[in-house]
């Protein structure tokens, strides 16, 4: 890629941890949320990876996200627990929630553990990553600035909210889907726009709720959900999940990282861990899931030279080669984390 | 409807239990099925209501479906079990597998509870509506025979595993959910291809996995998951929350309820249980749940005269028609239905 260069995992993730240090952060959180950010990064979801830093950084130095909140639990009871974000940066809240959701299914089976007054919490994958390399089971999701009109709707009233679903494995990469409930992200619109092309039926509807194939229409109309009716439905369940399980801001009450810069975002996040050692134990847990990957692996492909993939598949090749040859980073992106380290005061970025 | 009267819901629910006991099932376990079946018919979804009835029975008839299983917990710590079905009733097991989840939930705050070695169990939106009337948010699926081919595979490898939700309101329609995972359900083919029509592109695929158009070429193939590899993924991370982790059958291991008579059909199903009242209090919870509800039905809908609905809404709306005016049912299945109750030997039905 032009404008790009390779950086090395851990060079990556110490500029991430300084940057966070030097905007206030301390070091435990800093650590939480860099781990989030640069797995994503590292995985190939680099729309969701440390390019994100930059406005969570510049959020904090405006005063809007708390650089060292007091992330309180409000409830708890046996294996489940409302944690309290104290509007600290989303990496750090969803990845300290996990990390309570895992030492509670370990103790209870099961274990649902959901958060309010979070922000933006970047990728899904890496926090099912964070589940499965601890042979846990995670089903996972936030609920985000809506973007979406509800089914039969002309308003943007839902979020895209997306949601996550890891199962370890033995040998061999984890199952991890991390999935947002419209047909296409809005980036692809966006790249149908710069290219000045037409985008297929079915993606996107224009302000009034009428189908669309212009793509600045569509980016000033809503994204479409999956199956109609049943995206929505699902994206719903997650804000019921993520937003009104944790007391939090649900729906339109929840901001936009990039256009309300002068809110808190207010997101919600939710987390389902299942421990298969107390279920059914490792042994037949392992043996079933090779079950199912033998049964969808033996598939006869629709196209012979393109074999049928598992969801998490694609991420953990990219992951491998990036571990090996580093990860691609655009030069600007790395001079802006280079300048956050050595504690310079960030410039505001455009929205991604 | 031609063809058609109806019936009172307390008159459908004696003749479900009465057929049920005649073919040997014990009163408790009669009960828990009648009450799944005919809450599909009362929410009109007699796709999945007491029409289930008579090929359960037959394959009870056949010696294939067992009518008085032990119900066995084989692994339990605090909020998660895992229970053996017994290869009894789809109903039964589930009805049972879902009482213990809420139990479980009220005194954890959250339960995991999944169940194999049982049958198709109807559909989920009566299992949702059980829990959201005992104040519970219940997250339930199961696993089902292959009619979908994984994404980019040729070959029926994967269940369109429906997935359900269910969130309760103090006042109005609990939210229910109860989807599937294919775009369209192969009902609705079934009826173009009586029409003699072509369906929409993006339905489905033929056997080779090549788009069609064609109702009949369709029916041979496989029907198409949401938003594509999103669909194929939610179905699969079903498979192992319902068959993986009951250590029981999982994709193609999965036997159909009418092309495969001889066996037992061996799904798994799972129910996730949290309780509001442990998490955040009814008080706030139904403050927050109605702040969605308000969100939605003050979004301006795209036609004027069709509000935007929320998942539930129109099967409420039936209910509360039908428990006033009785059900509407086909004059052969009551015939069947009288048949059954009386103690007559069933006669097998084609596929529904």
């Amino acid at each position: 890629m032009p404008g790009c260069t390779t950086i090395p995992y851990d060079e990556l993730h110490t500029l991430a941890l300084q940057s966070f240090e030097k905007a206030g952060v301390p070091l435990q959180d800093a650590r939480t949320a860099a781990d989030i950010l640069c797995g994503a990064d590292l995985m190939g979801i680099d729309t969701h990876g440390t390019k994100r830093l930059i406005p969570y950084i510049a959020r904090i130095h405006d005063g809007i996200f708390n650089p060292a909140p007091d992330l309180r639990i409000i409830h708890q009871k046996a294996g489940s627990a409302v944690m309290d974000g104290d509007n600290g940066l989303g990496p750090v809240v969803g990845g300290t929630a996990l990390r309570i959701a895992c030492e509670l299914a370990s103790s209870n089976g099961v274990s649902f553990v959901c958060c309010r007054n979070s922000q933006h919490f970047g990728a899904i994958a890496p926090y099912a990553q964070q589940a499965c390399d601890q042979k846990l089971v995670c089903f996972a999701g936030t609920n985000a600035y809506p973007t979406m009109a509800p089914w039969g709707g002309a308003e943007s009233k839902v979020g895209n909210n997306p949601v996550g679903f890891g199962a370890p494995r033995q040998s061999g990469p984890h199952f991890i889907l991390d999935i947002a409930m419209s047909i296409v992200a809005r980036g692809k619109i966006r790249k149908s726009l710069e290219k000045n092309e037409s985008i297929p039926e079915g993606w996107a509807v224009d302000k009034q709720g009428v189908p669309t194939t212009d793509p600045s229409e569509a980016l000033n109309g809503f994204v479409l959900p999956i199956g109609g009716h049943k995206g929505y439905g699902i994206a719903l369940a997650i804000d019921i999940l993520a937003g009104v399980l944790s007391g939090g801001a649900v729906a339109d009450e929840v901001n936009s990282l990039f256009k309300q810069k002068e809110h808190a975002q207010r997101v919600g996040h939710f987390f389902i861990v299942i421990d298969p050692a107390v279920t059914i134990g490792m042994e037949l847990y392992h043996e079933r899931m090779e079950a199912l990957y033998t049964a969808m692996k033996n598939c006869r492909p629709q196209d012979a030279h393109s074999p049928v993939l598992l969801p998490g598949e694609i991420e953990s090749r990219t992951a491998e080669k990036y571990r090996r040859s580093g990860i691609p980073i655009d030069h600007d992106l790395l001079t802006s984390l280079r300048r956050l380290a050595a504690g310079e005061a960030p410039a505001d970025v455009p929205q991604a």
